[in-house]
């Protein structure tokens, strides 16, 4: 294997594989990366054997030779080294060379790096064409969808299919659930393809994955029951799906209500924020006491004091109320809608409530509320 | 106690207090600030025992009523609430009220926070008046003097000595010390007052407290026995000093050399730097070769590789030569010399050896070499 490449491009292309490949791996050989030189150009493939990304740099970026003077070829070299040295090096171009098949020479014609390597056959077998439903989305969208649900998924392990994001295609509608049971968050859009599946994705997986797409133009998304892979520009993402039965959360959103709380996101978030200081010892649990009169936040904590706050930007429909939640919860949620003003919907003391974009029936927002 | 405070004003004065009082207290009353009102003005002082600072927030700030409608007072209040708390605000002015001297109230005219208070005479005496040496130096003066030789302390707890940054003064000249035996970096600047005195401060705590002279005009400094104390604006900052004789290192810096290597200061921590990724393994050691041809650095890892790198930008006077060192041992020398070119001045390739700002005759950087 020999060629010489645009250093700019390398790293480019280097920077999201490396970060791919954990810092401690189970599997020692994960530690490296595949660089392969074919007639796609140079493809730079890693894993965490969770998840695998593959970037390809073409051979041609309009006019610019991006790859020139070269041999096919393939091998393994270590993620970290390598990203560190051509990030280091000073030069336009680097020429590599692969030396009795284990010595890859590195040479931007000021520094000269003769790394140790592995043969590419040591490599697991990663496959990355398209297999099962496959659909188009923006960038941008899919983006959106995960991240105004993930937040809601659970952080802990004990239910792995909690700690994903259910991801469920239908009537050209893509509907995305997180939940952790005391909260759900949900969110749909239209796509072109008809396509049916329900799947989950790990949301914190989901969430890195994700962060990549922004300002793709289009996604060409592939899920089978094995994996979720997203291919766009030059990238291919996949990763493992969630084993297991995502509960079903379908008529779990309340449609009717007693209680109308009208809000300035802006305002509620910062009130809620401030007086939750004083309730931190107590997982940021904050009681919200509504009428004609006045709609006030109150905390109290034993150690540290107490706080409340009366809004100042707001609209009630209901009798005298009162509702303790996490504080967190419903600003998450406020947060992921995207709204200037928001609407909380209450049934009643002990009962989940909805909190809602008026202007937007595309997405759910439900938290339960707790004792005080 | 009583008073309105500017908001703005009381979090910047909060900030480096808070700063100063430690995450994790052995004593649990020091994760308080204490705050006095007296004739001075607000008076905030943190202590994580062996550093105290006290900021003092005046009456009047220019036309600027900063504090208003007040009553003297003192007591102790959490640090790390306190300041979110008013940072949380969103006031243009604070109301605080001790309340049965046991609650500390505070009110923004929007929020209302009653923090559990302890009394003031719970705090340990701090004493912030300038006892033994006094002197004056400018603030831009002393962080340099510190940033230039504290990075050349001893980070390990074995000698507490060597891990302090030794302070002289003598003949209106004021030198700075730091060695960890392997290295050694010095600096001395002429000062005004004729004081003599040899005192150790904690070299990581003196980086921390010179960065907030930054841009302050003049600096008071008194050096007695036990604490260095700095007084700037309406700031105080004492530290404690490590007990010990610092090692002799009067004479310690050589003058008459073999070998003089002159290279452009970046160029050569550039190539430094990227050589020594392969030597990562073995604590960045490097090795130089020089001659008349050439002038080259070469690093060798058992597991990773090798590389080597030619210098373009030198002048070397002297038989051909050969040298190893810890890589980031020189880069630091050159950066603290704060100079486009530095000459390097060997004797012999197991003497140490000296890096030179031909340009600044108050610095030696000595560097021990190693075997390669």
């Amino acid at each position: 294997m020999r060629f010489t490449i645009n250093r700019e491009q390398l790293v480019k292309a280097l920077g999201p594989v490396s970060k791919a490949v954990p810092q401690k791996v189970e599997l020692p050989i994960l530690a490296n990366v595949k660089i392969e030189l074919n007639d796609k150009g140079l493809e730079i493939t890693g894993s965490d054997s969770n998840m695998n990304i593959r970037v390809t740099v073409p051979y041609k970026i309009g006019e610019l030779d991006v790859i020139r003077n070269y041999q096919y070829g393939a091998v393994l070299i270590g993620s970290k080294i390598l990203l560190e040295v051509v990030r280091r090096m000073e030069g336009e171009e680097v020429s590599f060379e692969l030396i009795d098949g284990t010595i890859l020479r590195l040479d931007d014609g000021r520094s000269n790096f003769k790394l140790n390597s592995i043969s590419a056959d040591e490599y697991p077998e990663i496959d990355l064409n398209p297999v099962g439903s496959v659909f188009s989305i923006r960038g941008d969208d899919l983006l959106a969808l995960v991240e105004q649900t993930a937040f809601a998924a659970s952080t802990k392990e004990a239910r792995p299919v909690l700690a994903a994001v259910n991801l469920e295609a239908n009537n050209n509608v893509l509907t995305a659930t997180a939940t952790d049971t005391a909260r759900l968050a949900r969110k749909r859009i239209e796509i072109d393809n008809d396509v049916h599946f329900s799947v989950n994705v790990p949301a914190k997986k989901f969430l890195d994955i994700v962060h990549s797409f922004e300002g793709a133009e289009m996604i060409e998304v592939s899920i089978s029951d094995k994996k979720a892979q997203f291919a766009f520009n030059n990238t291919i993402i996949s990763t493992r799906l969630t084993n297991g039965e995502y509960p079903n959360t379908r008529n779990i959103v309340p449609k009717v209500f007693n209680y109308y709380l009208h809000v300035n996101s802006k305002e509620f978030i910062n009130a809620m924020e401030r007086v939750s200081i004083l309730s931190s010892d107590r997982d940021g649990v904050i009681k919200l006491l509504m009428s004609d009169e006045s709609v006030e936040i109150i905390s109290r904590s034993a150690t540290m004091g107490s706080a409340n706050e009366k809004i100042n930007m707001y609209q009630f429909e209901g009798d005298r109320f009162e509702i303790s939640f996490r504080a967190s919860f419903v600003s998450d949620a406020i947060k992921a809608l995207r709204s200037e003003d928001v609407t909380i919907c209450f049934i009643g003391e002990m009962k989940p409530f909805v909190v809602k974009n008026q202007n937007d029936q595309t997405i759910d927002m439900l938290v339960t509320p707790l004792r005080s």
